[in-house]
């Protein structure tokens, strides 16, 4: 089946749940893998209506609409308009609301009114996305593409991929505060029929024993290096040098923060930074986000609605300051980002997916997920502040705002998340955080040594 | 044509304006009244989408659909829930998600959080409405209802034509914040075919001179002493002692207010009081809300959209600050709330209007408005604060948080404004906002002596 | 024995308390008259040390220094600085440095920011007072002295009456902040030798009864007519028009606020205006600014060092919502200030005291002590919000910025405070402060009717 | 001489100045040693009056009294109070006034209102200091010192010398919100005789070259490995690999900052990282902190008074962000900390300098100053967040909240500044600070490579 096709099918058949679980690459740089990115865009927004894609929750998150948008304008900014062929944006204010930060681009709607924008309408923002997809696909398949062109809509692709991901961390967010816990979607069995929802497998029973997966250290090489695309901040390759170390074979699971919990873990600032014991304390955080207390029983809210807390799948929704001091109580610490990457990359191979991202991790030994979980269940935060690597030089233009001009006060998280698209994972993806944030899909690995 | 058959016509063609202007009364207390109220109130809000109608715009303000839910909840939680005949909610929650601020009946959505509401989703808050809607008119058609009921049916009719105006204030506030310049609903020349919106007619040089309405002061009563419906903070009506004084013949106009700032008003500080100047200079406050710059061209956004200032229009939405300061300028003052309802007794009738606000108001001598726009205009900023009258007592429980609770930092305001529905609007009203609020519809009337 | 010398005793032999009490009248504007004035703000501030005098502790308070050279400047500025004859300033900064909020004077310190003038030195302000001290008395002895400033001594030494009674009400609350509750001044036993300490004499009974003084209402005339001295707020004096109504006899005491406290005072909605709850729930307010709890044991904290709660004494320190809400929880209200005014000019002729303030409140009977508390005890909140008195004009140039501009959004008080100097008092005498403020010495008497 | 004599000639003859320039070492952990970090602390207290000692300028900073009792309390609480022989504190209450940030301590003075302490008086904090010093010699002196003892002594004073340089730091940025531009002490020409403050000398022109110093990167170790004293942070030595890499040999100047500033450094987006161009912006920053500006004459305000800008002195008192843009504006870079290290330790000897600090740093090739100012003149910025060594274990109990509670959310600064007490420099120090500080003497060194 041509790539063309395939995309079709996905996009058009992925409510189905037909599809096979399959080896899913990044995107491709052509027309089809830009409308199969496309797509699957849309198929994420589908089940939240328009009331629920104009809202924005808080000041971190954006409304769905305001992602629809934002992804469309970066292929207009960034690759129609420099095209020397006639391409007419269908409003040129668009520019203004749908540009996120880039400075070089011009002034634009500021961040915490995004939720202002009840119009354009969701009806025109799906034309926006119609007329540049088309347009799009014209270039794409004119045969006239520049090699830069193509590099911009790879870069395009995955920054799409990275929004798809954000539109499901920013509607949890919304729906959660909301004293009905709609769900996104409610569980598919057939999707997961794995045994992550029960609690009396035998395979639980080894899920909450780590084991521990040594490395020698010394001299090593971390970075991007293999073929393919990967963002600016995974590179230059560079050699870095490490003790002798261990990293758990598995992720810390609820069931673990259960017993942190009891164990006075929000209570006791020895185990806490200075900021994180402040931060817990002026919050009032005594449980990872989406964490519910009903009259004294526990449950969390998901994406598929609200339910009882699994103990053994991974937390999810801590921040760094809970994860290092979780860390701390256990006697071991967090890994830093080229511990994490040289084991994965000696352990980790892309599992089989379907095409389209989960909606909650699975516990350990779930059929089809990693049996060591380095990637797609949660975002792993890393002891390594996010910084350049040595010799890293931003792009000029708009485009080196990417990433460069964030590496400072945030922490790198590894891994990719269940609601990270499959193929958009990389073992050299460095994903960051500020410390206090834990919308995202966050938990954690330990490290010794 | 019967009371209930009215009700039905104006709801259903209302947007045709074919509607003739007439002598429009305070809503009758029973099903037809009801029907009435309800469907303007969904009249108002079918120009905006269910997206328009979700997002809360600040704090002070509501989205469109927790109106319409809060105004239905009243008549539930007042009304329907103590009958003895069995009335099901169609969702307890709704409890919670639409009371406002009465402690007496619960918990609440907090205000600043009335934007998350993305569900319930616009349909099922309409078929709330139409539920309680249906048991409101079957209880009212069933006679047997008692005094208590229709006391408290007429105070929810007027409790919902105050969201009425709120709505249209509210939702102007939103689509201010869109540099898309929405319009709420285009204008309409055959609905106001006055010669409010040129800037030539003879009538014009008129409107820019002031007449002053003399008044001997001494003893006189106000407050609420005619038949029909008040609010609790109308009465009791008692006598008021006065100096002689004058009011102006007509309100403030957006001429008057372009000579105060070419006179330097917003950079003076002795014009000012103290908070008032501190006010300005922190928002950078140098014209009334909604007024605009574009590159040195004013113009004015309104609900029909944005447009050039016309100089014989009262002045809208400004502060009670930015009044005292004009006024003082003026080598005038504002009215005492006494001062303004013993000139307004004696000189205003309730004109001829159609059953829907108007969108703006209207320059002094259009066609079909109250030559010395008392009321259906602009609300007028005294100089009174909001206080309790001489033997103000609240009624016992939650309906007793309806006015007096908000008794202090506020200042009265008197008259109606255009957005104010017809029949609402009386001589003895007492809205209230605090000096800094300028989104509602709020302009002066000078006095002196 | 001459003002002068009295004066000059009154300065340099304050602390001995030899005074006999007689009656103190309002200060005389001639060089002794300014001589006592400024004599007692340095009896006042001496026990103060240059650490205590420098530290503002909020920014409603302001640094004993400061209040020293402010009061300093005024007479600078307005007397000495437009005379004919040469007189120089010992540093031009100080007028940008103790211009307080006089915007005809131009910029000056922010009024967050005096805490941090350690410069100039305690030594430097005290010479600044001398200067300025030698050429006032110069002036005022030469013979050669408008009308003009006559009037606008008089009206600096009221000024700095207001600021002895602020450095005492500042110092209060910066001491307050201290763990180690460190007295202003110990209790001298031979000053106040009254009952209001003890808790068991045959007048604490009769103390805890209140009587109701009748008035017929009708139409009254109120504000400053009487010869000698006003502040521009009290005038023009002005007919009002009073239903009947009735006073309490004495002021709420402790004991009432106790009751009201284990009535669940601060814990019932529905007892409070809006902001009042929102304020109290968000300070978390549940008793009396400067009450303590020390593992629930209740005392206060007070100019005289920290000690028991004495039930008899009026309760002081509260805000005006406090005061509302007990006025409510007890039946009653508060009186409007033309209320206040009408009884107290009936009833109050002014004691006879020591040249000295009070440091605290006494209780009802205490030897010396008005039996009605009118005046001396507490400030005493009224339902009237603070607005110009009909017909009010303020006076051109910086000294009409004295009162009329903070008319918005505070509440009137009435009678005078044991830390107001004696003579400054007056029935006609408006005070007033925001509804939240309660480092004043606030309390309240009930009105009903 | 013996030491406890040279002790104390320097705390009493320092302010003569006549100490001859000798190498001066870390402090002595004995009787001694003790005794000459006291005597300094209370030098450079010394200039400031009782009123400049108790005010708090800001969150960050801390009170001179408040730095003399807390550094007491530290030897009282974990040296004095565990002895089994008797000592008594004076007030019980120190231990809550003057803990800074030891949660296993208990409770303490919130840090915001350190500035609320004027009392204890500064005669009581001064007699503490006695009576912990009386007992901290006769323990040292009593032969019967464990080693554990030594090693808490070694840490109070070093501790103590953090908090001399924070009293300085601390003490010009109240000063420094004085209108009256207060000077701490005069500029003593005898102490520092060199060019610094001259313009034209023939150094000055070599002072503006910038050469530079390479390194061929590979494989190093890090970390403190010398006998003597170092924090936990320094510690364990460890390996790291670093590309090859150039350092410049000399700070960067005031003269290149104001090129910086005049390539429109503070109004160019691209060369900032986001919260760095957000931080500008908010806080309206165009220049280091301290530059002044008299109508266009720009100016310096210092620990010796207000001056202009000597163009050959190291630039002080810019942020990490400001740091950053100005390395990217040059086409450069910060060094990372090791390249920092690696350098310095080859470079830098300790200097012969007076017993006390400079109060602003000098131009390079100023007499008897680092030629390469490594060391002594301000703290470099490097681009490493401030973060664990690999291996790196906090000592248990409050002594383990010493350094490692703050890693996270800072950068780490090297070199030792002019106001770090000459001895407390080491090549392996690490000190950090968050990116948007500037009130401590933060400079910065440029890398390449």
């Amino acid at each position: 089946m041509p790539e063309e096709a395939r995309a079709r099918v996905t996009t058009t058949t992925a409510r189905s749940h037909s599809d096979t679980r399959t080896r899913v690459g990044a995107p491709q740089a052509d027309a089809s893998g830009f409308r199969a990115v496309r797509g699957l865009t849309e198929t994420l927004a589908a089940p939240l209506s328009a009331e629920d894609q104009v809202v924005q929750p808080m000041t971190d998150a954006s409304p769905t609409k305001w992602h629809l948008g934002h992804t469309t304008w970066l292929f207009e900014e960034f690759i129609l308009r420099p095209q020397p062929t006639r391409y007419e944006t269908p409003n040129p204010a668009y520019r203004f609301l749908f540009n996120s930060y880039y400075e070089a681009v011009g002034d634009r709607q500021p961040r915490p009114e995004r939720g202002m924008l009840t119009r354009p309408s969701q009806g025109e923002v799906a034309e926006f996305r119609s007329i540049v997809d088309e347009a799009m696909v014209g270039l794409l398949s004119s045969g006239r593409v520049s090699a830069d062109t193509i590099c911009l809509l790879e870069l395009g692709l995955h920054h799409e991929q990275q929004h798809q991901e954000l539109m499901l961390m920013d509607a949890k967010n919304l729906l959660s505060r909301n004293v009905l816990r709609p769900a996104y979607q409610t569980h598919d069995p057939e999707r997961s029929p794995d045994p992550a929802h029960s609690t009396s497998s035998s395979r639980d029973v080894a899920a909450t024993q780590v084991g521990w997966i040594p490395h020698n250290g010394g001299k090593s090489e971390i970075g991007h290096t293999a073929q393919g695309f990967c963002y600016d901040n995974e590179s230059p390759a560079h050699p870095v040098w490490n003790e002798p170390f261990e990293l758990a074979d598995r992720l810390v699971t609820n069931d673990d923060w259960l017993e942190f919990i009891s164990d006075g873990g929000y209570e006791r600032p020895e185990l806490w930074l200075s900021d994180g014991w402040n931060l817990i304390n002026e919050q009032g955080w005594r449980s990872p986000l989406y964490w519910t207390d009903d009259d004294g029983i526990q449950g969390i809210f998901t994406l598929e609605g609200h339910r009882g807390i699994n103990p053994h799948e991974p937390v999810v929704h801590v921040s760094y300051h809970e994860a290092d001091a979780f860390a701390r109580w256990k006697g071991a610490r967090l890994p830093t980002e080229s511990e994490w990457e040289l084991v994965a990359r000696s352990r980790w191979s892309p599992p089989a997916r379907g095409a389209e991202p989960n909606l909650h991790p699975s516990a350990a030994g779930a059929i089809g997920s990693d049996p060591e979980q380095f990637c797609g269940e949660v975002w792993q935060w890393t002891s390594s502040a996010y910084l350049p690597y040595p010799g890293f030089v931003a792009a000029p233009g708009a485009v080196g705002e990417y990433n460069g001009k964030f590496m400072v006060n945030q922490h790198v998280m590894r891994g990719g998340a269940c609601v990270t698209p499959p193929g958009h994972e990389r073992v050299t993806y460095r994903n960051f955080f500020p410390p206090a944030a834990r919308w995202q899909f966050g938990g954690l690995r330990l490290a010794r040594g």
